[in-house]
């Protein structure tokens, strides 16, 4: 039989081979085109049906060739919206670092699990000082943290520990016979957020402290446990950033876990001169924070910091798998830290942010921050200059919500149709902007102010002629409207 | 103020060359020596104070330089484990796949969030068809799904369908006010299904259909409302298959959401000769498959496949923000498939799929599965001819499950002390091999049984070479103990 069992089924040196054409292919067309303001964000707009019969989607039972795989690794990189380009405005991400694309490389190559240190050494001791890092930042001298699969998931987790921390019965017995548990958010509280809270009661409240106060004594009275405040350091769309110190006050009060979700603004800690923003975060039980948004680490990287040090978070979640989290192991199994997370595979997640942060150091990220200020502030500035741009009120962070006003609407602010027209008017630029594949910007309506823009500013390679570049382009595509 | 506004931040230039120079040590420490069986698969085992201190982990305020950086790149793979090596037989994944690997890089450098078709065209039409080519394989021609960050939240998504299905009002009053809910699953549950459990009532029991049927007439007898039953096709330990014709039977009658955790083993649906093992599952509501395991996609590739064709994942699920699900697009808003995930950020995971089953095809990935039965029934047969190594049971997938009996034990069964030092054997063991860094190989108790190994045989890079070296270094290393 010996003879007889199959070889192995890889080829190193063809392997090797397609991986560097690839590679090269990858630098060419989404790293040198990609980030070349001559060429377009959106190369080409496909209709779904067109784009699906132009890549060839359909899985079959054979194989291909090498050069036909090359040229699909084209199609994709070609027909991909180009989210480094300096004109993509679209999202809460964009730009890149060379050093964070090296390090997920890296890891991508080296494929592991960050759940034993037996099988990830290097990345069980790196996170960890990753996130002492992050925690310093926030104020915190020790504590806990993890990296999860984003903003989300790290909300979860801060629930979870909160309502374990006050009822670890839940963990063997489940939510029912407890009483009715509420969480306290603001209204506009972000997605990530309001997904992750259909077990509970949500009571939303503006985050006037005062209010908050009055909410959670009516809850109280109501018969509800409350057991956790989630507040927001940079909401999605205006990036607001709520009064933490007087928030935290409330929640001292009343004994409840203070969550922060600053997936979006947690950035600003890097910087002198804005970290005021979040003053009051070290007072929070927990900070949300997306290192692969305003940073620029990579999609996706997101960091669950708490202030806790009585090991809660393996104490709430840990299954003890004896397969994994063996106690007779010959190293200290403290380190074996798959047993803080609800995953059981978890990717690695740090060591873009660690080799980026070793790259430019705090001092560079800070730089980052603070250039992105400033380059609000100058859009800002210009926007006030033209006609037909209107904010929505002075941004307090990097986004950017106003109104293109065409000329055909300008001072026909008391018309009764205004407000209809004036809201096909965001939609029918970014049908322009994305046929033409100039650049990228998104829009909506929030509450009753109809469709607007909010162009989000931070990428490190934007420069001033991407700012000017923007607001012609939006007079360009809008003029006639 | 214009001219002062700071220059782009990346030099593009500078970072294509960082890039390049750290793919060439990717390739080289990684792709040919993490490969290389005359390599070590642990280079060198450090304790964690010696290994943090030669990483020099810390961050600070100021960078470092490019030369410096690469050593950083060189260290971090050198004293990472090499999961792609060989003898890796450590974990539930293993190997490398380079057209995978091609498409993670891919992946990483396009850096965009599968939430709408505007900014990520081409994903949302691949992550379908790759969904569709994995639905197709468990046998429904329609149906719906979704990548998760990986096997946990595929299960609690499942959870979240089948609670949601029978009790919509839990997404806006949360579950309190509702009856007591109760899940059934078997005790050998993986640690990802028990860790998302924690809301409810948890019924073990083992999944043999009748058990099952009894034990869920007597949860309803007590006033709780069952209303999923998760099996598992290939648990971690010992590989075993729920038979899931028959406990579908038992979900029709009790009209339960059957949910099948194939985590592990849903690769075995590839493979002609081995798909008998998941018999029925066409018949489960919901089935978790994570590719990244046995067929070598890269961590993290796990699919959610769902038999619905009603939009439940997305009724479920969706927060309808504003800022991203605009309903006034100039295309088919069904295409924005963010709203079916509870994570707003979502990591593309079906590029790095679909580029190797574009290049080896379904035979390919057949080939892969088949292979890997094919060595471990070697191993098996091997094992039996040697002294020193006893089964716990015949493997039903690709986990050998043995104790290694060294000479001093053998014939000692009956001894008082057997079982105590027979325990201490595999630790022993372990310890060594990692290290002398020659292979690596997990052990664990498993209810009344002391430690014992579980060998798992499926990468591509496997050869008959290695099965015997194995066996050989099991000997080597406990011969004396």
């Amino acid at each position: 039989m010996a003879d007889k069992l199959p070889l192995p089924l890889i080829d190193h040196a063809e392997g090797q081979l397609f991986l560097t054409q690839a590679f090269n292919i990858i630098v060419e067309e989404v790293l040198c085109k990609g980030t070349d303001v001559k060429q377009k964000v959106c190369h080409e707009w496909k209709e779904p049906e067109e784009l699906a019969e132009l890549l060839d989607l359909e899985l079959r039972e054979g194989g291909e060739g090498q050069q036909k795989l090359l040229q699909r690794v084209r199609d994709v990189a070609k027909y991909s919206i180009k989210t480094s380009h300096p004109r993509f405005f679209n999202q809460q991400f964009a730009g890149v670092d060379y050093h964070a694309l090296a390090g997920r490389f890296l890891t991508e190559t080296l494929n592991t699990n960050l759940f034993t240190y037996e099988v990830a050494p290097v990345f069980v001791l790196m996170e960890m000082e990753v996130l002492r890092g992050l925690r310093q930042l926030v104020g915190w001298t020790e504590g806990d943290g993890i990296f999860c699969p984003g903003g989300s998931t790290s909300n979860i987790y801060a629930m979870n520990l909160a309502r374990y921390q006050l009822f670890p019965e839940v963990k063997s017995q489940g939510l029912y016979g407890l009483p009715r548990l509420a969480i306290f958010s603001s209204p506009e509280v972000r997605m990530a957020v309001q997904r992750c809270m259909s077990d509970y009661t949500v009571e939303r409240s503006r985050m006037i402290p005062e209010d908050l106060d009055q909410k959670i004594e009516l809850s109280k009275s109501q018969g509800a446990v409350p057991f956790l405040v989630s507040c927001t350091s940079g909401t999605t769309v205006q990036g607001a950033f709520d009064p933490l110190d007087r928030i935290a006050d409330v929640c001292d009060k009343h004994k409840l876990w203070m969550h922060v979700d600053a997936a979006w603004g947690g950035s600003v800690l890097f910087s002198k001169q804005h970290r005021h923003l979040m003053k009051g975060a070290d007072r929070a039980n927990s900070v949300a924070w997306n290192p692969h948004k305003m940073l620029v680490a990579g999609l996706q990287c997101s960091a669950l910091l708490l202030k806790d040090t009585t090991n809660l978070l393996k104490r709430c979640h840990s299954a003890n798998a004896t397969y994994l989290f063996q106690q007779d192991k010959f190293y200290d199994v403290n380190l074996d830290i798959g047993d803080k997370s609800v995953q059981c595979s978890r990717k690695v997640d740090c060591l873009k942010l660690w080799l980026m942060w070793k790259a430019v150091g705090s001092s560079g990220l800070a730089e980052r921050v603070d250039k992105a200020f400033v380059h609000v502030r100058y859009l800002v500035e210009q926007m006030k200059k033209r006609d037909g741009f209107h904010l929505l009120r002075e941004p307090e962070f990097v986004n950017v919500c106003f109104w293109f006003i065409p000329p055909s609407l300008r001072g026909k602010e008391g018309n009764a149709d205004y407000q209809d027209r004036l809201a096909k008017v965001a939609p029918t630029i970014k049908e322009r902007m994305m046929k033409q594949g100039t650049m990228m910007v998104g829009y909506q309506p929030l509450g009753n102010k109809v469709n607007f823009f909010r162009v989000i500013v931070f990428s490190p390679l934007v420069s001033q002629k991407d700012l000017d570049f923007f607001l012609n382009e939006i007079e360009r595509l809008g003029d006639d409207l």
